[in-house]
């Protein structure tokens, strides 16, 4: 069965907006900050030189389901959990979670790309990277 | 039919991210820009006293897919089409093109709530409110 | 002698720009977390309601200035020092350091307002928080 | 006389934090963008490939006062004008305006540089690029 990768963040002042809330797009920013959590602790970088190419994964789809608000210093528990993985592409889900509650949940699909001269060439996902990766579908 | 509202934005350097593109959560940011801007023009502001309550529209659901990146100085055509409106929530799409290519295309749902207290209460969308809406769905 | 507080902080994706460093304008938040997390640890929040009024503290004057740049997934160490505390107002320095270089320093000075119906009107620290305060500068 | 450059801004939702006002850190933003905005009136991109090399301006120092906050949906003017140039820098103030009110001013002290292999190295200011800018200071 698949692992949940968990990690905690604290709503920043910042972060908030005149409603008092958290503002709904910094969830992706906090998505994207999981998912490269998750990745170093793998042993791997989300931007990583690998063999001659510099290897990214721009997204593809993302979307986000909002149950409620999070608010300034609320400590939010996010949870990682890989759904899918094809040749190229990766998609995962977060969800945050305040105590008990599911307050969001969000879905990303991103597709692995060698990055030159800052353009973006989807390619498979390397074997080793994939290694890594399918431990977290196990 | 429905008359898409349109709105030109720059990307910003702020916007870019190390992969030389913007980053993938501003385009949240630039539909809830496109959408307040139609609202302006509607004659309503997207935070408004309505009689006695401040009437607030927080997001219930949001995603984006992207065909191709978004670079600095790069010049954006946003249009925002609503595609749905029922008692309590409407749903609008917004597309992103660089010349003659959609680069980008995101849609949310909001729902209309009224704020006390710094707490969000759904409610029918006022009357006077919709009637100003409904305009942009016939 | 004052105490430094202290905190870890890594670089996100989102945080850097097309220059593959951290934008320059993500050193104040970074500035406003240390500030936050510093007064969370001496039990009181920097939105904090205080007898009848919610007393919060808006930036007089703010400043930075760059020795090197911080680049994704770097672990930046800040240190925040309390350099002045008048009747209304309070200065702080905070040094940002990879390592053992110092990359960045910046200053706030922040006044202490109340906050009613959306404005701020300064007023002098309310003895309880100058108590908190006034431990960091000994 | 130095001539001003001048550009209108509106205060998204976005930029503003639960105070109800737009959070000091968007400020070093808009200082940006005025800076490239007016850099694109003199025909020149902020990040422009000149000769060999890629020209970019990172910030040495940037400060702001604040006066009074800006709102949501409030248009703000801001004002650039050009403080000193040297060999290698440049210096800009720029002032933030509702109405007839200054409600902040702002520095930026950039350095040129030039970027290779996203190391900065600072430089005189190429002839071209200081003919152009000269123009600001006359």
């Amino acid at each position: 069965m698949a692992d949940e990768f968990v990690l905690m963040r604290r709503v920043q002042f910042a972060e908030t907006d005149m409603a008092g809330v958290m503002h709904f797009s910094n969830y992706f920013r906090w998505m994207e900050e999981i998912e490269h959590a998750w990745m170093r602790g793998l042993g791997m970088s989300v931007v990583q030189p690998h063999a001659a190419d510099t290897v990214s994964w721009p997204r593809v789809t993302v979307s986000c389901e909002y149950d409620a608000p999070a608010r300034f210093e609320d400590e939010i528990e996010m949870r990682l959990l890989v759904t899918d993985l094809t040749e190229k592409s990766m998609t995962y889900e977060v969800t945050f979670w305040r105590d008990a509650s599911r307050i969001a949940r969000g879905r990303t699909k991103a597709v692995c790309c060698k990055m030159e001269q800052g353009q973006f060439t989807s390619i498979p996902i390397p074997p080793s990277i994939r290694k890594l990766l399918g431990t977290a579908l196990q």
